[in-house]
């Protein structure tokens, strides 16, 4: 007998962020597996079960979660923001794709959420306004090399660039070289937004010029938004400016 | 007396994607301001008026919006999916900027909300799974050649491709051009998804390889997702196939 999977996108933080779809999945299921952060977001019942792993234990978790559906259970792998957006979505397809057979069998249910990148920019104005990317800056399972042509590809054609995971311990170093790669190309005004906890009670949302921009403005729960040549900050008396891409792009040339 | 602004994400359509928060921001909003379909599905009360409007007059409705705004009144905006996301929030931005001065001083309050790509690729796998990009084929503001470059620099440095405003009555071949453009650079066999009103009662989502994607699978209301080399499909038996990226890269050389 062969049970059911979600992968639940439990938004920023924020409780009134939550969709319902991903309220309704929380107390449909039994088994919840999830990074312990967000395992701590959940108001369990008695009769749930939460296994909290960490960061760097996707494909582990995500087996875990596979073979409790496989056994007839309903389980839950929880992600911040969006599963789909360098959360758990992927670590499932890809063990699913290599698990054994019977997990094709599983009814995986995808709920999406608002991932980081939206809820800061809603924040402090509308700096993904335009064509945009986003790009993690971990590298662990792509090289550093690959990450240094996406930022200067994106920069280049003037996308604006999201970036997660910016920096941890094990990451010390290259949000500061990223910012170092971008200065190439950007002018020295492209405001960088570092946008941490976006709509939760610690939030903290800076802009800086790019020449002022440093790595440590960040932690691991920052999204970091480099704009373009097209992002614009309004000044407001007596509120916090409004930082915003133009609906209209010009050719980098021009 | 100045009052307040909302802007509103309204998700991609299904009430269950609907956040609480933007729940909450309809109930308190009195004058309400967006694209027909949007504000069509806005259950309002008695005391609650809507401005319906075209999708072409961004500028024109959010300057309304704002002088509503300005007299004292709640006023709201409204969007499908996120409003940050070509949506209204970057219209809001530049109307302030270029506004009476009043405007500044007006309570602006925008309301993320899960955006198009997000929705379709939830309900497919994880086809962003790795660093991605969002790209309007719109060229009323900006030109066409731009969108080629963004287009051409994004296929080649290995980015998913999510593309938003695909086609449309006045926008016929664009979508044609695109997938030519990036058939220049990535393998006839890449996946292409085309997703139609994920989550809806009409939803339709499809996925192609390059090769075979035809511009005339979408219409106004479907998001295009191209995929990279690195994206794969899960054959499942009884279920349709999950399509993620995978989490690990490569470089373009390798």
């Amino acid at each position: 007998m062969t049970g059911k999977l979600f992968v639940i996108g439990l938004g920023p933080g924020n409780y009134d962020q939550i969709t319902p779809q991903a309220h309704k999945a929380v107390a449909d299921a039994k088994y919840f597996y999830g990074y312990k952060p967000y395992i701590d977001r959940l108001a369990l019942k008695k009769h749930q079960v939460a296994v909290a792993s960490d960061n760097r234990e996707e494909l582990a978790r995500a087996k875990e979660a596979l073979a409790k559906a496989a056994a007839g259970e309903t389980a839950a792998v929880v992600s911040g923001g969006d599963p789909g957006v360098f959360g758990m979505a992927a670590a499932i397809c890809e063990a699913i794709e290599n698990g054994p057979s019977e997990w094709r069998s599983i009814d995986v249910e995808i709920i999406p959420g608002v991932t980081a990148m939206l809820a800061v920019a809603a924040r402090i104005g509308a700096p993904l306004g335009h064509d945009f990317c986003g790009i993690s800056l971990s590298d662990n399972l792509k090289p550093w090399e690959l990450i240094e042509l996406r930022l200067l590809a994106a920069a280049g054609a003037g996308f604006v660039i999201a970036i997660y995971n910016p920096i941890s311990k094990a990451r010390p170093w290259q949000l500061g070289r990223a910012l170092e790669i971008v200065s190439a190309i950007l002018p020295p005004q492209t405001p960088v937004i570092f946008g941490r906890a976006a709509g939760r009670i610690d939030e903290r949302i800076v802009t800086y010029p790019l020449a002022e921009a440093k790595a440590e403005y960040a932690d691991m729960a920052t999204c970091v938004i480099i704009g373009t040549p097209d992002t614009r900050i309004v000044e407001r008396p007596g509120r916090p400016p409004l930082v915003y891409a133009t609906r209209f792009s010009r050719c980098p040339s021009s």
